[in-house]
């Protein structure tokens, strides 16, 4: 991007139009009139932000609600800023409550080293690992002696960390807050003077800690951060927070024809929030295909298919989003069973409809899924529902498993 | 003290006497049972007990409410136990709170350092400080690190800590507390752990934070100290605890007339208090006193010159008892002023009354102190009282000046 950094005009449109790519998909920035007076002097002096953004070294599976900070930090990276990734390898250990109702456990330093790697090989899939800086707060961290702990601890009251929603809940049903959790906050908004952090992105259950980046910044000196506040992503269910352990998400590492098909699963309600905020369609173009839906000249289920193609493009390109529709298409829309179908080992012969669901081909997870499955007419061997939960049948090769409308199987 | 040590009915007795001695004066032990074990094995295997006491570097002048404790000390150390005296030259650089409505400052560590030189000076009034040992918290507590810190905090809720009264008192009046003043009790804690304490003595407001060195002990897999909790001693009023800045202390380097002034100006009532705290006069006799004074057999009067006596004796020894009790009774009870009386300069001449007790003789510390003295008719020149406070007098060597009951000067 070639601007003129003397022209007062070409700087104030470029502030502009940085902000308004940034901004997208944000539920709140702290506050919105720093960050253009940052971005400004960004422009104006060809100094690159500095972007953070910290992660706890704990899960191992990526899916679309951690995406969203990543493409957050990729529009940064693509605008010419510096992002700063952080990897709590020390705070990890503490472990932040947030949003959760019990203490966390420690976690070992082997953990937090494998857990780090499976991470990473994730995140290259959106960032490019190489552009940016990839920092452990256990470097600055382990360092600190118990007198800069009380320095820290000296800077915040009893009251403002109470305030803290998950800490007042816990505290009002009588749970138990160890002493240990008030320093992660703390500690994070430590990482923000240790990096001299401009931006700091984190969803919105991150908010407390994010602005305990400002506070410390202030007492040390530094210009305060502004706090980019994310929205959490709703699961597939379109109720609950994206989660593994819900089953209700999309991994970056689910194949093509995964990743569309559960595009396809979602409601049509929950379209617009997908296409917003796992995407990169224009707000434009998402307001267009809004008013088409409106006025009948688009059929959602289009809209659902197109939303799948710019998921999987973004993880796996042009050709494999157009590979994944074709594919759904085939299997659920034309139920054209001629094309390739995940494959499964069974023995042949006779067996139960739910051992063959549960315990064989894995379909599902209990007896009781399965047998409501059955009873609702889900399960289809080559097309023709089976409603008897008693009922055997005779398994053999090609023969097709349909559990449900988005699973399907071919025994090998 | 030479027993039999392997003679189960001589070491029974020996711990028996020892926790007579050791257990006056107490307003609690936790628990007893363990002192008594504890006193078991100590003279068992001839192993002294490690008692500690910690103080905070902060004041400068000690009363005989800070002799309480350290003349336990003297106890246990006349009884062969090892004194750990511990100086708080860390915890002393963040104040603990306990008792206090308000956050206390930091010292600086040149503060701290002139403190102990002070503290020590009057300590070993009472302490031969050749024969305890002096520890000072900083040689351990700065070398712990954050990680450290955390270990600790982690071995506490808020809910804990929230518990103590101060704590809980100044949260439900919205007055900030800092967190940092958590850190005080568990440090406490965590200095009994390093020292390896058998007992640990504190004044009844140190409960909170002596029980988390038992918590810590435990938590460390060492056995837990026995918390001896001393009383805290009423002032010269009856009604508050002794304090410098309340003006009603005895302060251990008080002149043996002045301490035995002040003796002689508490009540009738508070007079057993003070005989089982500050004196080690047995308490078979304190229970014949309080029954020679029941009987009218003796003046109450009478008691109370033995209670200074007894009090002088403790730190001057007993032939200045003898003279403090003489000069008394000469100045104040016969009237007798053919004694050395502390002498004051006053310029010669004529001078308003109140300007004479306020500035120059320096006997008030007011002017409506000195107002409502002299309209009483506490006010006397050669023994004749004036109550005009308009009055002028004419000061001239030799002059007279008492200035309430208990205050007597002659001008130079």
């Amino acid at each position: 991007m070639s601007i003129d950094r003397n022209n007062e005009i070409e700087v104030k449109n470029e502030v502009e139009r940085q902000f308004n790519i940034l901004s997208r998909g944000c539920d709140e920035i702290i506050n919105e009139n720093e960050f253009k007076k940052k971005l400004e002097k960004s422009i104006s002096t060809n100094t690159p932000l500095r972007i953070k953004l910290g992660i706890d070294p704990t899960g191992s599976e990526l899916h679309l609600g951690h995406a969203v900070p990543l493409r957050k930090l990729k529009q940064f990276q693509d605008l010419g800023h510096e992002v700063l990734f952080l990897i709590g390898t020390f705070t990890g250990r503490i472990g932040d409550p947030t949003g959760k109702s019990e203490t966390r456990k420690m976690l070992s330093e082997e953990q937090v080293n494998e857990n780090i790697k499976t991470y990473l090989d994730q995140v290259k899939l959106i960032l490019d690992l190489d552009k940016i800086k990839v920092v452990y707060n256990a470097d600055w961290l382990e360092k600190l002696s118990l007198s800069d702990a009380l320095n820290l601890l000296s800077q915040f009251t009893v009251s403002q960390m109470i305030s803290r929603e998950d800490f007042s809940k816990r505290l009002a049903e009588n749970k138990p807050v160890s002493l240990i959790e008030f320093m992660y906050p703390i500690l994070q908004g430590y990482d923000s003077v240790e990096l001299k952090a401009d931006v700091e992105l984190g969803a919105t259950e991150q908010k407390f800690n994010l602005l305990r980046g400002r506070d410390l910044q202030k007492n040390f000196g530094q210009e305060q951060q502004v706090c980019m506040i994310m929205p959490i992503l709703v699961g597939l269910d379109g109720v609950e927070k994206m989660s593994k352990s819900l089953g209700n998400y999309i991994g970056v590492k689910d194949t093509p024809n995964d990743m569309f098909g559960k595009v396809m699963s979602i409601s049509d309600e929950l379209m617009e929030n997908y296409y917003t905020m796992i995407t990169d369609v224009p707000f434009g173009k998402i307001e267009e295909i809004k008013a088409q839906i409106a006025d009948g000249s688009l059929h959602p289920m289009e809209a659902k298919k197109q939303l799948g193609a710019e998921v999987v493009k973004i993880y796996y390109g042009e050709e494999a989003a157009k590979e994944a529709r074709d594919w759904f298409e085939n299997v659920f829309s034309k139920r054209n069973l001629d094309v390739d179908l995940p494959e499964v080992e069974v023995p042949y012969g006779q067996i139960n409809v739910i051992d063959l669901l549960v315990k064989e081909a894995k379909l599902l997870g209990g007896t009781s899924e399965a047998r409501r499955l059955i009873s609702q007419g889900g399960f289809k061997i080559n097309d023709e529902a089976i409603k008897d939960i008693k009922a055997n049948v005779n398994v053999e090769s090609g023969m097709i498993i349909r559990a449900g409308k988005k699973k399907i199987v071919k025994v090998k």
